[in-house]
Parts: C-alpha cells; structure tokens; sequence
C-alpha cells in the first residue's frame, strides 16, 4: 500500500463525518459526481413510498391538509434557510432552478425603480427616482442564467452585459440595476467572494442575485450576514434531493414587501381559495410561490434534508478543503508533470467544492475512469470535474481516484 | 333496492370501462374529487420505487441517459398528445399549468406581431405589419391563468381584457394580439365551444391558447383538427399523474418556429451541452422545455399515463356523460326540488365531466358529505362539485352520492 493509501486511511478514520457514509445507498464506484446529482439517502425510499402509497393512495385530495402538501414549499424553505445562513421566512421551495432566476432576476430589477438616487446641488440634497437601464450576468455562469438574464432584461426593457465577477466592480455604476453572479463556478469551481462583491453591488445602489447551486450544502454562504437581496439554488447536488428535485428562492425578509413577482400564480396568493380574480400577493417569503407544487419530487427533498439535522455546514466545509487538498496533492504525486492543469483555485478562499483538472483529452479520459468505477463528469471542451461530497465521499475514494486517473492519464 | 340502484347496478354491468377500476387505489369511499386530484393508479408505488431505487440509487447520473431521463419532457408529452387530438412532436411536459400559461401567452403574442394585416386600398392590397395591443382573458378563468395573463400584459407592454367566453366573439378586434381560454369551467364544468371560439379568433387574425386542465382526459379536445395555437393542461386531474405532477405545453408544429420563450431555459438549448453562453432555441416542440425536469414527479405521470393505452377518449366521454346524466337524475329523484340548482349545462356539447350544484350551505353540506364518505369540493361560495372521472368511478358509486347528498341536504 503506498504512503497516501496508508494517509487516506487514517484521515477517514479520523473523520467525524465518516459515519454519515451510511446513510446513502453507495456501491464500490467511487461517485464524484454529487455536484451533478446528489447521491441518495438511504431512507428517502421508504419515505416517497408512504407519499405513493399512504399520502396520495389512501387519503388523496386530504393530504393537501392533512400531509401538509400545501405548505411543502415554505416548510422545506426553512429547512434550508440554516444551510445557507438564512433566518426562517425567506425561502421557498418550488419550480426548476431557471424559473426562479427569472423570478428573481426580474423581481431585482423592479425593486431598482424604486431605489432612489441621491444628488447634492448648492443648497441641498434632492432624492429622485432614476430608472437603472442595466443588468450585469457573470460571464462565466452556468448558461441558463445568462440566457434567462437575456429574456428578464428584453422582458423588463433593460440592456444585459456579461462581465466576469472580477469586473463586476469595475462595471457597476448608477446604471445598474441589479447583478447575477454564480458563488462557486460550475466549470472551475471557482469560489467567488459573495460578502465584497455583494457590498459593492449595494455601494452602487444595485440589488444582488446569487446562484447558489455549486455551494448550498458545500461550504458556509452567510446569506442574512451579508445582506445579500434574493438568491436562487438547486437541491439536486449537494442537498441530495433527488433528480430534478425543486430549486429554491431567497428574498431577504425587508425586500419581500417590495417583491413583485412576474409569475404570480395563485400559490402566491393571499387567500389562494378565495378564487378571487384580482391578484394580492401573499405576505412573505410565499410570494415567490407559482402554481401547484410537484409533491412527489419536493417530499422527497425534504426526507433528504433530514441528514442536515446532525451535520454543520462549517464541519462540510473543512471536510471539503482537505478532501479537495488531499485530491490535487495525490494528483500530483501520481501524475506526470504537465498532463493535466488544475483550473480550481488553489486557495481556500477561492474554491468551492470541486477540482477540475484540464487535459486536452478530457472526455475520453472521463470516458475510460466511468468504466473503472471512478464517476465525475466532462465539462465541454476540455475539463474533467470531479465533485467532493464532504457527507460521503472519503479520502479513500479521492486517493483511488487519483491513482486511477493517473493510470488512464499514463 | 330502490329502482335507480338497481338500475346502477346494470348500468355497471353493461359498462366496459368498469374492469379499470381495479387498476386503481380505491376503497370504500365514493371519490368524486379526480377533478382535483386523481386517484393512484394501483401499479405507480412500485414504478416509483424503481425510479428512486435504481434509476437514482444505483445508476446514478447515468440515468439522464440510460433510464430516459433526459428526454422524458417530450416522451411523455408524446403520450399525452392522442389524448387531446395531437400529433406526436407538439407536447412538452414540465413545470406548473402557471408557469406554461405564462410561456404560451407571451410566445402567443410575440407571434401575433409577426401576424400582417391585410388592408385594401383603391389600387391595391396592402401588407403591413401592426403591434396587436391587446389580451383578452376568460373572465371565468381559474384565477391563476388571470393573474398570470395580467403578468404577461405587463411584459409585453399589452392591456389585458377579460370576458367571458360567450363575449370573446364580439370582443375580438384588429387589435387582439391573443385570447386565452379554458376548456372546460372549472366551477360551472360548462364546456366552451373550442371549433367555433378557435376560428373566430382566427379570423380576427389572433392566436387562441386554450387550457385544458378540466378537459383532457375526460373528453375529447381535437387539438390539431380544430388548429389550436397553443394549450396547456395539468396533468393530475383525469390524467391522474399525482399531486402537482408536472403540466404539460403544446406548441401547433407550424408554430413551433416562431415559439420565443419568455423562459428560455438550458433544456430548451438546442445543444443544451455545448453549454454555449448564446441562446439558440432548439427545434420543436423542446423549445417549450426550461430548467432541469422534476424526475420523480414527471416518471409517476409516465406510469400513470400507462392506463390509457387500452382506453379511448371517446369512450370515456360516452361513459362521462352518462354518469353526469345519471347524476343529475338520481339528484332530482331524492332532492326536494329547489334544494339544490345545477350550474352545470344540462346539454351534453356544454357540459364537461362534472356537475356543479349550488346551494346556499354548500360548504357545511360537502363537510358533511365527506365525513360520510363522499368526497367532492366546495368552491367558494355556494357551489358543491362533483367530479366524473370514468375510469374509475361507478354508477353505482354515483347513485349511493346522490343518496347520500339528498339525506344530508334533507
């Protein structure tokens, strides 16, 4: 056994995490691959079971009631507001990632027209109200959010320019009305800095959007302590809720009265059984509701989350950096010099939950390790990404992983 | 026995939907509430099982494509089609009936400003090409498609108008970019006259988009012969696929071209891998897909939808309007007159699969009904309603609700 076989050993045995491994149903592939779709808690099939069987089957249109199918969306919210450093209130659950990004996105903008400029002449200091003309979307996103950003701005009579985060500072001005930024990169997993980024985004009296998608369940996000306005993510990756599983919608409690939703359907109604014909916006974090929520996939979510109660998202997250740091120092132990390039940031502050590595022959390669049990997945053109799931991926598998990798790399 | 129950239990004998009911969850309640919720079909719980087990469990990412995840939105979409008189190739299924009546009405009128008026001078014909200005909207709609329609105005800078649907003749102008209308009325179960309203809308040179919530799979809708622009339906009415199985969009094929989401997803790409940061609409009917479908929720529908392979439409419309004939009768048999009043049409081309009756303590009357056993709804605020769904429900269970009905409004 080589010297990281034997590190990789003590380091799992080591792991306050590493019961947590039982939990999911896992064979002997190594699955790097939970930042695409989570791997599945052993007691979610039990638990959709009894919504087939027991909720839908035996007490059918009740359970609206009596299962709480109807409040699902907010309850499930709040279930995540902890893992993103949110108080309860502000998150829904609902609707396919793209939706709410447009939800958001457009919400943001509307929110803009109201904040007001402030301009100093000789003799005071007037307040006037400026339409901002101007969405930013991360240039580097996840393509759906710049193609939904493209339509919100069309949509909303604004123009979009895409900037990479490290622009964004420089491109923001009294034009801005609101910015989308993606707070881990899904291709390098590049961690972005959401608390400078969002301050300055405020400082020029824009309203910031982040995607969370690569970093809910991953590592802290702090959402209230940096006053960020409204955020999106899915809950398929490192939340494990299942393929597909609904995304969620942030709205910062003191912005929700301002919340003007361009999908408002009658979820998000007041009194959604008054059958009322004229729209009143519920109060809250549910006016980001839309229409009949998809049960069997949003109960399973939530059986998922049930891990969470037991684990804090900081022991993840240092979990997570020693994995990821544990992967590159194999990698290069095991693999000649100059064969692959790390695109993931080597700096803690920088990276997410991720490594991907670059070669020219990146989808053969990731081809071959799938067949030898080592699953991560191929990022168009040239990246192989590999995905660290701190609740249970081991240093045994990342040593593994490497040691294959190098041998298909050779 | 009295004569109409004796009468039920012939009618049950002679009735060739009657073996289906055992493919379904059923006990001894009379269920008239698969206009709300359908029941389960007895053979899901196990397909589910196996989507979560297997699919998600072990196969892992691999099922976007081993298991059909990927491609399930049209698949599945193809299913639906023959039940509402589609051509394979027009139907996408996912997100909510909310969501999809925001992509239909907004694609609806930005199609209708590629619509030429023809205009005649004294020499000549004339083409030119004039913004439509206006919506109009079922003043009788379910709320939410009136909420949504009024977003929708909003966003493409048009006035909405809402009239009923007998109005929608008088009301259609140059002006009228779209009409969105419902099938059937969710309240009264009063069937609109879809051939007639959809060339009236035509030759007003607008685009009709018609939901089909309270309609598909309980009649017959003829969407391609009667030249229906776009529809949306849910799918867990008739269609029994679940509580808030995904819905479902069409998109008439010569359309599909011109189809410009105002949610243009990735999973509407046409090369959703290539993960280009440009937008380019895939061909067909995909281009009415979003975010990333809600595996669990959609596979059930799948299941569910495997029913229909040996029913067709029209003979559970037959047995539809049977039932609700029967109903009715059964009613005026036990009711003292006057008790209750019918909302629903009494002729068969005005009547969708639902009775509809009003009394003044509706909601007190359907507590009750349902504490003994029959399980309709009340809709704000005097009606009782009773959904058909005849794939499951009996004359026999249809006699024993009027009897029950009449004992408790005696």
């Amino acid at each position: 056994m080589s010297e990281l076989a034997l590190q990789a050993e003590k380091l799992d045995a080591a792991d306050d995490l590493a019961p947590l491994r039982n939990r999911f149903v896992l064979d002997d592939v190594v699955y790097l691959d939970g930042n695409s779709l989570g791997a599945l808690p052993a007691h979610v099939p039990d638990r959709v079971a009894d919504v087939v069987r027991r909720q839908w089957g035996e007490l059918r249109i009740r359970s609206w009631d009596e299962s709480g199918w109807w409040t699902a969306p907010e309850r499930i919210g709040d279930r995540i507001a902890p893992l993103v450093g949110a108080a309860a209130g502000q998150i829904v659950v609902g609707d396919s990632t793209s939706v709410n990004v447009f939800k958001a996105l457009v919400a943001a903008v509307r929110m803009s027209d109201e904040t007001r400029t402030k301009t100093r002449t000789k003799t005071r200091t007037k307040t006037r109200t400026k339409t901002r003309t101007e969405i930013l979307v991360d240039a580097t996103t996840f393509p759906t959010d710049g193609y939904i950003a493209e339509s919100a701005a069309r949509m909303t009579g604004r123009t979009l320019r895409a900037v990479t985060p490290e622009e964004v500072p420089a491109a923001l001005s009294d034009r801005t009305a609101a910015v989308l930024l993606n707070h881990v990169d899904y291709r390098t997993g590049r961690l972005h800095d959401l608390p400078s980024l969002t301050a300055a985004i405020h400082e020029a009296g824009a309203l910031s959007v982040w995607d969370l998608c690569h970093s809910a369940g991953a590592l802290e996000v702090g959402l209230d302590e940096h006053g960020v306005d409204l955020a999106v993510g899915c809950t398929y990756k490192y939340l494990n809720g299942g393929p597909g599983s609904p995304a969620y919608l942030y709205v910062r409690r003191d912005l929700q009265p301002r919340f003007d939703s361009p999908l408002p359907g009658w979820n998000s109604h007041t009194d959604p059984f008054g059958m009322s014909p004229s729209y009143t916006p519920a109060p809250g974090a549910l006016r980001g509701r839309v229409g009949t929520p998809d049960i069997l996939s949003m109960l399973a979510l939530e059986a998922a989350l049930e891990i969470w109660d037991d684990v804090s998202i900081s022991t993840v997250r240092t979990k997570s950096l020693a994995l990821t740091d544990f992967f590159l120092r194999c990698v290069r132990a095991y693999t000649e010099p100059g064969r692959v390039e790390s695109v993931t940031p080597e700096r803690h502050g920088e990276r997410g939950s991720q490594i991907a590595l670059r070669c020219p022959d990146a989808g053969e390669v990731m081809r071959r390790l799938i067949t030898r049990g080592v699953v991560g997945d191929f990022r168009h053109p040239d990246i192989l990404r590999f995905g660290f799931t701190p609740l249970y991926v081991t240093f045994t598998d990342t040593e593994r992983a490497a040691r294959i990798l190098s041998e298909e790399l050779a």
